[in-house]
């Protein structure tokens, strides 16, 4: 407790975009959010008054980062599983906790809980060598794809291998590895949700995003054309994932639709780009909804603000443009696209990096989207599309 | 410029409220804010990694300050007029200037410039003794309005006095004066409008503001039962005071709306009270739009998000809710009232003092009006009406 305001102080481990943006969330609930930092150049370490630098993968690190937090959560998913068993045995109440963070981890855990669950899936399997991978490409035909079962994101750890020779690649570097059936994707879909330790949840409108590269670029809000029932069964089934794994905060359940039905991709336990749109798209941001939810406070509305938001994510351009360029851009954004709202998120530029984000809200579906791609393509690569 | 990000970077005289709202929306803008801070304590101080202590007074501590700053801007009126005049002199940009400034810092100045320009005030007199008042008081009558021409607000510097005698104590303590006709007021208005240095200008739908003992309880946007023709006027006539008085920032244009038509009652060159409410209700609140003016970006829209947006202040009760009982009442606010968004600004209560607002959007103004002050009730008092 903040003995200032009489307010809790939240602590998350990590100063990415993530935490930045949770910091402004929690501004308003007359917070200010602990971040522990890699280095005062993180995202979140620029705007955050609360700033401890230290090694996320150090047990000292972080119990001296968690004293005097009333509840400590996380901006990404590296901190080692021993570790928060170890802040949890210490009496720091930790959300998500260690149980639940595990099936975010590890990608075996993972699609081991929701088979149990009985939880739509591709079809998977552990592979720990070239036989185990030869029965599953039996069942499953090639191409399928490899995922280290630890420390992927964003495409890395993800290897799409088309026969037994450029898998024998990826096996020999000795990652555990789960295989997974490669589906044909109509589209991806994201179901963001949040759930307090209460047990209260609550979920946003089922989104579409839409990845380039194994990177999102794009989510919409809601998802176009999604029958009203299937909507429905997504939201009722990752609120049903998050009670049954018992996460607390925002979890975000990935899936493919596919010809066949939805299956379930990823799941992430932590404010997530899929629900970016939410800053200005939903009455109740992701980021105010996380730290509702880690701090047992009762959840906020999720209704939409617009028939139609969409948020592109802002990936670097091949040029330069920090520190010449971007203010002059901005500028220019701001000009043209006036009813465009602009996060940037105070990272060094490097091609395909993610370094912010835009949203539009509108009536017409078309012209929003064309309208906030054309903006992030000219704010990126400073031409207009 | 910051080498780091490639953005500006704009420095706020003042950390209270207003500067710890402009923070979050410099966040988003890839910014952050630096703020000149009586105390670690003040609100935005809390919250912002770029903070500097000193004396707004102190000329010298201004300079430190604006070192490195893009542009200066500020977040209260009582920084001496000669220093902003010195700052300018040094080449730092200042918005809004001096000269500008002048016109919120005097009252006699405001009133001499707005009557020069033909707009309709109380009628008003600049007093230096009884002689004059007498004089004065002949023409409008008692009882009338005495206000010092520098350093008032929320209703402190402002005298309602009923005859001579009342009036020769204010006289008494030679606090320069003007004596305004005490108008009978219908309600009162707010025109918020921001203003370039390029001579862009936006504004914001007219609203009312709802006033006890002098002090803004309630804002409502827009302006309930306002005719088109009159709201047009108003906000022409407050972008027109902008563009006249130099004004670049957010101009707030406070009026009284009376049998006889629309007064000018005062004006405010930064981030007001009247527009709190444009956080949520507005596709640009006052605190980005504020950036992007003394940036000399372009302005964003300033269209409303939802049919009705009603504000209410948080004014601290008698209880001493801190540092106990406040983080229990945000619960309870939550889970009574999950459609109204919390603005606390880390201030210690003491009581009648604004603390924080809330805002909430809908369609139905008196449903809306009643729920948002109920929860205010609540939050404050710990009681629900």
């Amino acid at each position: 407790m903040d003995e200032r305001t009489g307010l809790p102080v939240v602590g998350m481990v990590g100063a990415g975009q993530l935490a930045r943006m949770t910091h402004q969330a929690a501004i308003a609930l007359g917070q200010s959010l602990r971040v522990l930092a890699d280095s005062r150049d993180d995202g979140a370490a620029l705007v955050a008054a609360d700033v401890v630098v230290g090694d996320y993968r150090s047990l000292d690190d972080l119990r001296a980062f968690a004293r005097g937090c009333d509840v400590v959560t996380f901006d990404h998913e590296h901190v080692p599983h021993e570790h928060i068993v170890a802040l949890a045995a210490d009496g720091v109440p930790v959300h998500p906790g260690a149980a639940a963070l595990r099936f975010a981890q590890d990608k075996r855990a993972m699609r081991e809980r929701l088979t149990e669950l009985g939880v739509p899936c591709p079809r998977w399997a552990p592979i720990s060598d070239a036989g185990e991978l030869d029965a599953f490409a039996t069942q499953v035909g090639w191409p399928l794809v490899l995922k280290a079962t630890t420390g992927g994101y964003d495409g890395k750890g993800v290897w799409v291998v088309g026969n037994a020779l450029d898998a024998a690649a990826v096996l020999a570097s000795g990652t555990p590895l789960i295989a997974e059936q490669k589906v044909q994707i109509v589209r991806e879909l994201a179901a963001d949700v949040a759930r307090s330790p209460f047990g209260q949840g609550a979920v946003w409108p089922v989104v579409e995003t839409v990845q380039r590269d194994g990177i999102c670029v794009e989510v919409i809000a809601p998802a176009p054309d999604l029958d009203d029932d299937t909507a429905e069964q997504v939201q009722a089934l990752a609120l049903r994932i998050a009670g049954e794994l018992g996460v607390t905060g925002v979890l975000a359940v990935e899936l493919f639709q596919t010809a066949d039905g939805l299956l379930v991709n990823e799941l992430a336990m932590r404010p997530h780009n899929s629900a970016h749109w939410t800053i200005e798209g939903a009455r109740t941001s992701q980021f105010e909804q996380h730290l509702r939810a880690v701090l047992d406070y009762p959840l906020g509305s999720t209704a939409q603000t617009a028939p139609v938001v969409v948020m592109a994510n802002l990936l670097a351009g091949p040029d330069d443009v920090v520190p010449k360029g971007i203010d002059e851009r901005v500028h220019h954004l701001m000009a043209h696209w006036p009813e465009v709202k602009l996060h940037l998120y105070g990272k060094h530029f490097r091609p395909g990096r993610k370094v912010g984000h835009l949203t539009a809200l509108g009536d017409d579906l078309a012209t929003v989207r064309a309208r906030v791609a054309e903006a992030a393509d000219y704010l990126m690569n400073g031409e207009r599309t």
